[in-house]
């Protein structure tokens, strides 16, 4: 293999990669994220990186970020464009997962629950939370025809017990319903709802007074202008944001069905997850996406990082022309959730190795016996490596000390028994690799956040 | 969100996809190599899918194989070839590894055991177990400076406790040095080594009697092309192979080297997992990337289906001019070996999702008591679903079995206990769900095998 020269051996801005005790904490996550969305009864997919870039371009949620093409080096000049179609890495997970839902539908049972974790890759710049490599987890609900809206309460709540079994502090999982704004808008004379939303979604970026002037410049009266901040600004933890936006006094029937679709998800919320849901008549998301209710996340304390799972419900996932597919869904931003967790607030894991004992050897006549040793613990579960060399058993504690090994296991003398220290302590017992195990806390890596 | 024509939605060549009951199975597949991988103290991590395309050209044991370039579209005229370094995806996890432990290397703790598990991508042309989107699993040990030979036996046992975990029925690690035909050829008289071992490695597709030829076209004499013909034949369970090659009567002292090494990995083998690891002497392996032991394993009775795991010694994985770092590595192509039992055996999972128990509905007012009770099931570790709707019982009865969900629960009238039913067996008790949990054997999907 060629050697790599120095110059090229360097990060790549947007392509973040962990050291293992920082990869070892992502896997603890990611461990949580699966093992949770499989007890809700969500089953993995995982479709190919490469979509036709036909399909990628003007798709998804967001459809204006930056495709990343894909052609095979050795047809660059004469193939390109020829019998393969052009293709290019997926930006998100819900573009291929609607197109393996129409190519797989006479295979699938509806209603159809996935999960899928993934990479996806969008070419933008790069900025802390942002990256053009990322991790994302989603899960979507699918059917044919017809999509029950319990669902659309029962998506968000997987999410916050996730979150909960996180260090991540509060969360506030905010939920709206486009209806409400579209209703609302329509009720009170505007007709142009996705360019009055584009505008209302502003607001954090750009404060009221210059949404209003907004607003009226493109057409609204000061009191309608009044009326969309006044909707905006509603934000409630229980079922009285329905009352509020009654007192506006604007009446729609579309509004209606989003109140009543409201009230339902976060009326779930309290029965079920008290805290957890909040409906804010602010959140947008997508603009020509998402047709019913939609989600943002925040970590409170942490709102200026924007959100870290977002989703909602859309009545058309995909069709195949006779049937279609409407679904509901949330996706957390892996990456971007571990941007902060683990690149501002240092989060890592208790080692840098799954490996909880190292077996010392007195020599290196001894490795044999320690291999069979090391055999008897893994049987039990328990991640144990020997040690490289027979070094002077100061060298082999500074080997496991250096990782985080906690255990160094010392192969008994002719007759004595084997004995295990705990490198952390210095308790040393004598012990018998078929019985002994370590607490429960020490048999995988945890997390631990800096003081 | 755009509507997929349905035209484009098709499979690609090449870029396989699995059903979620078959996607079950690669993850008990993948579940087991990780859990192996960590039991025996092999740390996790992922690399940036991408690498400057400079690194990828001409290295890697495979570098004739084809690269996909990949690049942002929105910079396909103006920006190519400016700021941005060209970049594709690599075809491997060795050149990414390599340069990883060559940017960290202040920072990574050596011996540095390390496993990846990612997809890599081939632009060539895609047949059964060749794609060009596949799964990799690799462990590798890379040391600073110096590496313990004992590694190249540690390596390919960890495959073995793998394989012996999966119904993939019997295999065989061969095991070669290549030394051993490098100071044989030297020994004979014959000079290029490199091109004799390329001539040789064809042994399996022309048979003796042409490579016979084609060594005296390239300037051997026919006896030396007997000799090189004889120790390709030489295979052995034990350590007999010492011998037979002594017996050819060759002497070099890189024969030596590569005598006393491979009897090393083969005793250990011997010793600690009798009939794994076979003496091959034919197996050569990428023919200037590897420097000493190399590995190949087959499905015996699958022979021609080629080597589904393979790896080797490498006295430079990588050096950043200073420091020089060696490793042992050996790669199990997942998707490759999948191709085999899931793609031609049809293996696949006993259901298609990870649910074990079905909460049925009464009616839709009994939806938030089942989600209590579906609650405390997941509580411990039992994954739950609530039925989609309050169909009549047989049809919510369906809606399990469709998806091969075990248990269905069904709650009981004011004052009964709930019950839950075997839909297998149609057995059907009175359980409570604070206590009840199905066998161990049911609580996670396993593997079938169709008769």
């Amino acid at each position: 293999m060629s050697t790599p020269k120095a110059a090229k051996v360097m990060p790549l801005s947007g392509f973040p990669e962990y050291l293992p005790a920082e990869r070892l904490a992502e896997q603890y996550v990611l461990d949580v994220i699966r093992r949770t969305f499989e007890l809700h009864g969500f089953a993995s997919i995982e479709t190919r990186a490469v979509e036709p870039i036909e399909r990628l371009v003007g798709s998804g949620e967001d459809a204006d970020k930056e495709i990343y093409g894909v052609h095979r080096l050795a047809a660059r000049s004469d193939e390109r464009g020829g019998s393969d179609a052009e293709l290019g890495l997926h930006f998100d997970l819900t573009v291929p997962f609607a197109r393996y839902v129409v190519e797989n539908a006479g295979k699938l049972a509806f209603p159809f629950r996935r999960y899928q974790i993934q990479k996806v890759w969008r070419g933008e710049r790069p900025q802390e939370g942002r990256y053009r490599e990322f991790t994302q987890a989603d899960i979507d609900i699918v059917d044919a025809g017809e999509l029950s809206p319990h669902f659309e309460a029962e998506v968000p709540l997987v999410v916050a017990e996730i979150f909960r079994q996180l260090p991540i502090g509060d969360f506030r999982i905010q939920v709206n319903n486009r209806k409400i704004p579209e209703g609302f808008y329509l009720g009170i004379g505007l007709t142009d709802v996705v360019g009055t939303l584009r505008i209302v979604d502003k607001l954090d970026k750009i404060g009221p007074d210059k949404v209003a002037a907004l607003l009226v410049e493109a057409g609204a009266t000061p009191e309608q202008a009044k009326q969309c901040l006044a909707l905006a600004g509603i934000r409630t933890e229980d079922l009285s944001f329905v009352e509020q936006v009654r007192a506006l006094g604007v009446q729609h029937p579309t509004l209606d069905e989003g109140l009543a679709a409201l009230a339902a998800v976060i009326g779930t919320g309290l029965d079920l997850a008290p805290g957890t849901l909040v409906a804010d008549l602010r959140i947008a998301r997508g603009l020509d996406y998402y047709t019913g209710t939609v989600y943002e996340t925040q970590l409170v304390g942490h709102e200026s990082y924007g959100s870290v799972c977002s989703g909602g419900r859309y009545d058309s996932l995909a069709t195949d022309g006779r049937t279609t597919y409407p679904g509901v869904g949330i996706s957390i931003g892996v990456s971007r959730l571990l941007g902060l967790v683990i690149g501002r607030w240092g989060l890592t894991a208790t080692r840098s190795t799954p490996t909880v004992v190292l077996v010392a050897l007195t020599d290196e006549d001894g490795r044999g016996d320690a291999l069979r040793t090391a055999s008897a613990l893994r049987a039990r579960g328990i991640a144990t490596e020997v040690a490289p060399r027979a070094d002077r058993f100061g060298k082999q504690i500074r080997y496991a000390d250096r990782r985080g090994i906690p255990y160094v296991w010392f192969p008994g003398a002719a007759g004595a028994s084997d004995e295990v220290k705990d490198i952390r302590s210095g308790d040393q017992v004598a012990v018998d690799a078929a019985t002994w195990a370590p607490p429960a806390e020490d048999l995988t890596p945890g997390l631990v956040r800096p003081p």
